[in-house]
């Protein structure tokens, strides 16, 4: 097979033109679900998978299906299926998301100039909102393709007053049914690592071993705010000194689990609002989230436990009140044996470096994983930068990334 | 001399239907300088003024002066003025100002019903912008008075593009030539507490022996703003958990300055700013504000040299770049012995129980106590709040500290 880094090249960059915003340095598209960026990605995707002979179709959620059945393969068999998504943060970079679709596309574009022997229909996939940026939460297409929301709740989903159905429909890719993701007979998705362990390794591809878990938490701390003057420091209930004990709990908690049970914990304080937040008041109250990852859920969970504990001991010291909610988790999810032998095959054949790793970021895969077999191959992230327009992975490392991908395509798609 | 009560309070509560909101629990009003609600209360003030036969003027940043020259004073003698401001925050109490304004003049009034034999003019003032809500950092009269700042400088200041000379200009209180407090004998200022001390003590006025000095700083912290799920513990440089160190060790410092040096200090850190501030995302930068105050200079020194201390230790420590910068400081301001004996001897006269305090709060006084002898008398504040509807002080409390007052005037303009 030959993957052609110039046409893959092509297609991310003429993508790169929805949506594109003036930047000083890099490269910025801001493609939102449901925007007339959005529809001009759908619509060129929609072409390009047109040129390259396949049937397309759009779900009810707007996920878009290219679909080639291989001469002699059986129409009915089930397919395996690859992709990524092309919306974006405001002001992204250019391979978050298209890159995977595109590669999945050039692999289809390699498989049929090779004359392989196929028995499986391939499908490349375009998954809806995966970014959250305006509608819920993100990972919305996939979660509809593998039964996690309905359709009803996906439409309902709604941003400044416009609903997602709406939204879908004004950009004309509000098709009907369902992509079922459980009928694939296997899912792979190539996506940037947005870390740099792949640049410090001086690997050109990551085979993902498990997706991490994610518990997102919400703390508030209550002091009294009061005047900052007339306050002396023995009466003061100060919300964030307390805040700031926790976070610094926090930090311990993540940093003694990485020591002792799991290096590749992590623990983020990353948001704070603080009020009333005037220079001459006493902070009264802090809001803060907390974020916790890891492949190992009782990581996950010693963590959180730590960090109530925390909160708890510094309500009894402080005389502050504090809560602490846990909205959102999800267990770690780990990547199909099957896919991930197909892409360490694939690499040996096509000479690409890999090594194996975790994803410590969130992605359409970790859905479609609770019902097929599902695979994520990762490529290197100049800087570990993503979700920015200094977002960068070298052309010959997603050409590189794209022949283990097809080779892995095209094994899975033989028997 | 017999201060009445109800006169005050019908003065206070009259003054308080100007910029009046209707909230769900307590009073609370709005009036920012030269607006119409501004006009109508220092109309009001103006009138009541001259009901009780004063000869009124408005000097060029709308200070307003209300002037009785009793039968028998020497008109050119320099005169004991008193007062405070009509201007509030917004949504604001009906005491913090107004009762320092109607006091002063209600002193007046039972200085004239008393028939008392007086050497000296009586001066009662309502100073422009003292909160410093729309134009500048508040004070404005009084830097003016005291000439701290020019009559050119104070009419430049603005908000949302219309200066405090238009402002004045629209309401009809642009006068000319300045209020010069140099010229004035004394100073007296009654104003609610906006602390706790006097309602705890349960006494009814507190003598101010000092304005405590005042150091604002302004902190940033510069760490790697970076992905919450693929950056690894090790590798993080997380700006909120330098600046959560930070916090803590201002924490500290007051404290041990509190326990070691000077038990009035107060060091907070009110105002926080984090970038991006996303759940999701490891803190590249936090701003914070630092407020330093005490009655003993050296103490505030201290504390700010610690926060600055602490700073370059995390700095090397946790590898931030961090600055630290002190754009605002003011010394301690001691009151006058001759206008603290004067309250003194009022209040024994009077048989209201007093106590001597520090202010932690800044008031026009500071500007005034510069060029004349001045002094600062506090009413009870329940519960200490202020700038709020629930500020409350007891009329009778009111009407026991303008006995003092009124005393303390009397005494100063008998010679």
């Amino acid at each position: 097979m030959e993957v052609s880094e110039a046409r893959l090249r092509r297609d991310i960059e003429s993508n790169a033109e929805f949506g594109a915003v003036q930047v000083e340095a890099g490269n910025a598209r801001t493609v939102l679900s449901g925007t007339a960026a959005d529809r001009a990605a759908r619509e060129y995707f929609v072409e390009r998978c047109r040129d390259a002979g396949m049937a397309v179709s759009v779900d009810a959620v707007g996920n878009v299906v290219g679909r080639w059945v291989p001469e002699g393969a059986d129409p009915d068999a089930d397919a395996v299926a690859a992709g990524s998504h092309l919306d974006s943060v405001p002001e992204g970079g250019i391979f978050d998301g298209p890159l995977g679709v595109y590669a999945a596309l050039e692999a289809v574009r390699a498989m049929q100039a090779a004359d392989l022997d196929l028995a499986r229909p391939i499908e490349v996939v375009n998954l809806t909102e995966e970014e959250g940026q305006r509608f819920g939460g993100g990972l919305v297409g996939s979660a509809v393709a593998a039964g996690d929301m309905t359709v009803e709740e996906a439409h309902d989903l709604s941003d400044d007053g416009q609903t997602l159905h709406e939204a879908l429909d004004d950009i004309g890719f509000l098709g009907e049914g369902t992509v079922d993701a459980s009928e694939w007979d296997s899912w792979l998705e190539l996506h940037i690592e947005q870390g740099t362990r792949l640049e410090d390794a001086g690997m050109a591809a990551g085979i993902v071993t498990s997706i991490t878990g994610l518990s997102r938490c919400a703390i508030e701390v209550s002091g009294e705010a009061n005047h900052a003057g007339t306050t002396p420091m023995g009466t003061r209930t100060d919300a964030l000194a307390a805040a700031s004990e926790f976070v610094l709990d926090v930090e311990d908690a993540a940093n003694e689990v990485v020591a002792v049970d799991s290096s590749s914990a992590v623990g983020t304080v990353g948001k704070v609002g603080v009020g009333p937040n005037a220079p001459n008041v006493i902070p009264g109250r802090v809001d803060l989230s907390l974020d916790v990852r890891d492949v190992d859920p009782d990581a996950i969970e010693t963590i959180v436990d730590r960090a109530r504990a925390s909160l708890a001991r510094i309500e009894d010291e402080r005389d502050v009140e504090a809560s602490f909610e846990r909205p959102w988790h999800r267990d770690p999810v780990p990547m199909s044996d099957r896919v991930r032998d197909a892409f360490c095959a694939a690499s040996e054949d096509a000479g690409v470096a890999v090594t194996a790793m975790h994803s410590g970021a969130a992605h359409d895969t970790m859905n479609i994983a609770q019902v097929t077999d599902a695979g994520l191959l990762f490529a290197p992230s100049r800087d570990g930068i993503s979700h920015n327009p200094a977002e960068w992975t070298d052309w010959e490392d997603c050409a590189a990334a794209t022949r283990v991908l097809a080779g892995a395509i095209a094994e899975l798609a033989s028997d």
